[in-house]
């Protein structure tokens, strides 16, 4: 009775100690950032394309001014250590139940896979831009949190400092708990403004999965491109309600995956 | 499992080199004036009517003082070089579910007729009126926008200037995309006020169409009517807070087609 | 597929000449409000009781200090002229496929009858207290409005005096034209306030059915009634910041079958 | 056609004269609060754990920092009187049609236990903090508040003081009518402030239910718990935009079983 529908977009991979990680769409677009950092630098390959009638109802214009529609990919990427399966949108599944069927689609692959862990990704809103975001941890079991504790790099006292967790992000964690697969969410503060995007946050992710995981990604390289858009990003945030600077900023935004949300009809 | 409801008012005619446009309800109705326009002065017949319990649940006043309940329908006229399929309404579909299937049931349409191309209508909304509006044009190929570039009155550059375009207008493209169906959207700058008829930017979408399709309608004439429109409409938005001014204007755009939004129950 | 219930409270009547009379609650409560005087001066019997998971999911506090759920009913009673079906409640339905799928199941009733016309009442929201209230008609073909003509006391241009008419009211003239049923809808101007209840507006609409269908209610007594209820609410509308006065209207309400819109849990 | 899955967690245990008591969360988390005292202090047992896809789309972080997915659940404790059920959870189903279905579940439960009466728990907001929270009563039939009247604490004229009784604290008691189950329904006045926490007001729901049930709850024991709560909450209320303060407040409700709301993702 799933809204789902399933695309595959090639032969199944055969892949080794994979782990299955989620960036959509949230504050600050911080995980969506994150992954498709890596997907872009690692050349990770299309598998999966998700479909609803439940998405918005509306198309994005693409750099080669096309229209597509709402689109949910998982990618794959192979690795020395552990092979990756990288779950990234335009959007995520807005209502509740919508969401919870995704989830499970997600996990049915997660299983399928034989994947030996989660990571999601996401942000913090915070009421002003962060110079140095922290990053939070938590999970649905404490072996998972032990595993990364040597990478030192993290907070994991979340109880207290968040309510919860909203969308994807955090359902795959309690979904896959029931399924006895170990998973943990990585959320970095950001600035919490709908024109903000969490580049430096995403960064402060990138460091700890670069630990663990050995992607090959040169964080110096990335610091630079980071640092730019940050750069050019703050000039322009100074004043947003001037139309040809949001312009600028949505094209910022979409290099990067982000979209600005104007409606037309 | 579609909510959409489609009876077909007449016999199937025999189309040549049929075209789909859409002008549904949108911002400052630019697409619905549009097509109405072009329904009114070439006599297009109807043929057929959707329904679905999934519309507004409110039936409009007409100018004889009679109920009808919110209509959507397509009628088609036969023309020297191609013939027209055009669909227009009172309302679109809001929900998500809904709009999909409706652009779906749309599309089916447009197979059973071997349409040879879709255009799809709307406006953007500025913060003011634009005194001479612009038209961008985005397609779900680029082979279509080149067939319209030789009318050279439109921007193709809309990457950047929009977020999503949000309903049937933006879906028909991304979904024809899918079944091969070459579409192209017009969208009209037009002043994203509720109380505003995106007139103007109607007109410069129709020069387009007029250009393409050789509908044999006296622009000049067009020009007269909607000057007169423009001015009397211009003059009561001076103060809309004047409720007999507001009723003014609602009968305006009764005339043209649009409807004011008020609850009684 | 619908999500409505009936239950038939007692054996089925046979009605002569029967007319349906809906009055669900709205702008003002006006229809409610006037439906209600009737069933209760005419002691009309409850004969048809509705039920969905779609309602409110919340209880009603009654005079008894009781719960109730939230109810909708049709009664009926017999008169020398026209026997009456009457529809009142607590509430209406409220989303659009529980508000068309209700209209259907009442039109089904009305053809059991075989009613010979339907009556909807309702409110037409002002920014003031209206000092004489105005009575509008619209209807779903002009034989109908014809046949009240006489009666001389509404107007019946309502064509850009109003936008949608929303719900049950509106619907079920749009519905019943389909299937051939004549429907009239009366709308009385009333105070758009939420706390205020359009009891001069209702007498108004009265004052047009006890011409049409000679109920045999006393209109001088009822102006009383409404005299003293119109002149109370006045005194208590003018401050309604004063919880001590709210609770004041919410009891006067209560007596006429309004409700106020609280939140506990 | 239910959207709930109720899962049993242990043998189906025999009860004494079983009273059902609700305590979802609500205004003032006045029931969830007075309900989670009794089965930490009772030590009650799980037996029941309901799960929906309509449930909020979200997980909570524990204190142990793991994130939970939102819980409902039924507890049970035999008494020397009455054996109790015991209903509370993080959340409360909040669209209509997900209310009903989960009312009626519950309803199934009440009637496998043949339980002699249904308690309800929740709160009645004020515009300010009430020093001393009068307690109000209604119920679906008059015999079940006289059982409750010689207790005496509580006000039983709830007619005009309050609009519709929302959620399944309500529901409950009207469809329990309807399967001819005696329910009353116990509302403590609370501060209406979406932080505040309705801990005087549930220690006054609490002293009704020890007097009838006899819990044997030592209520000084539970009074200066809360009021040392109650002091830690006026402190920190004083300034709520203050951040550290917030997440204070959040840790005291966590332990009491409430929840801030943030959003992440």
């Amino acid at each position: 009775m799933t809204s789902w529908k399933v695309n595959q977009l090639e032969k199944q991979p055969v892949l080794r100690n994979p782990i299955f990680i989620e960036g959509l769409p949230g504050i600050g677009n911080v995980g969506k950032v994150a992954v498709d950092f890596i997907i872009e630098k690692l050349e990770a390959k299309e598998l999966y394309e998700f479909f609803s009638y439940t998405m918005p109802h509306s198309v994005f214009v693409n750099e080669e001014n096309l229209v597509e529609l709402p689109s949910i990919k998982v990618y794959y990427v192979k690795l020395a250590k552990n092979d990756l399966l990288l779950l990234t949108g335009d959007v995520q599944p807005t209502d509740e139940v919508s969401s919870y069927d995704f989830s499970e689609k997600i996990l049915d692959i997660v299983e399928t896979f034989k994947c030996k862990e989660i990571v999601t990704l996401g942000g913090i809103g915070l009421g002003e831009i962060p110079k140095k975001p922290k990053v939070y941890a938590t999970a649905n079991n404490s072996n998972i949190v032990k595993r990364y504790k040597k990478l030192g790099s993290f907070n994991e006292n979340l109880y207290g400092v968040v309510g919860p967790i909203v969308g994807v992000t955090g359902l795959l964690l309690g979904l896959a708990d029931k399924r006895k697969i170990g998973a943990i969410s990585f959320l970095a503060e950001t600035y919490g403004h709908p024109m903000y995007l969490g580049v430096k946050g995403a960064r402060e992710i990138l460091k700890i999965l670069e630990k663990r995981f050995e992607l090959g990604i040169n964080m110096n390289e990335i610091d630079k491109e980071i640092d730019q858009l940050e750069s050019d990003l703050l000039k322009r945030t100074k004043d947003i309600s001037d139309v040809s600077k949001q312009t600028a900023i949505k094209k910022l935004k979409g290099k990067l995956g982000g979209e600005g949300i104007d409606y037309i009809g």
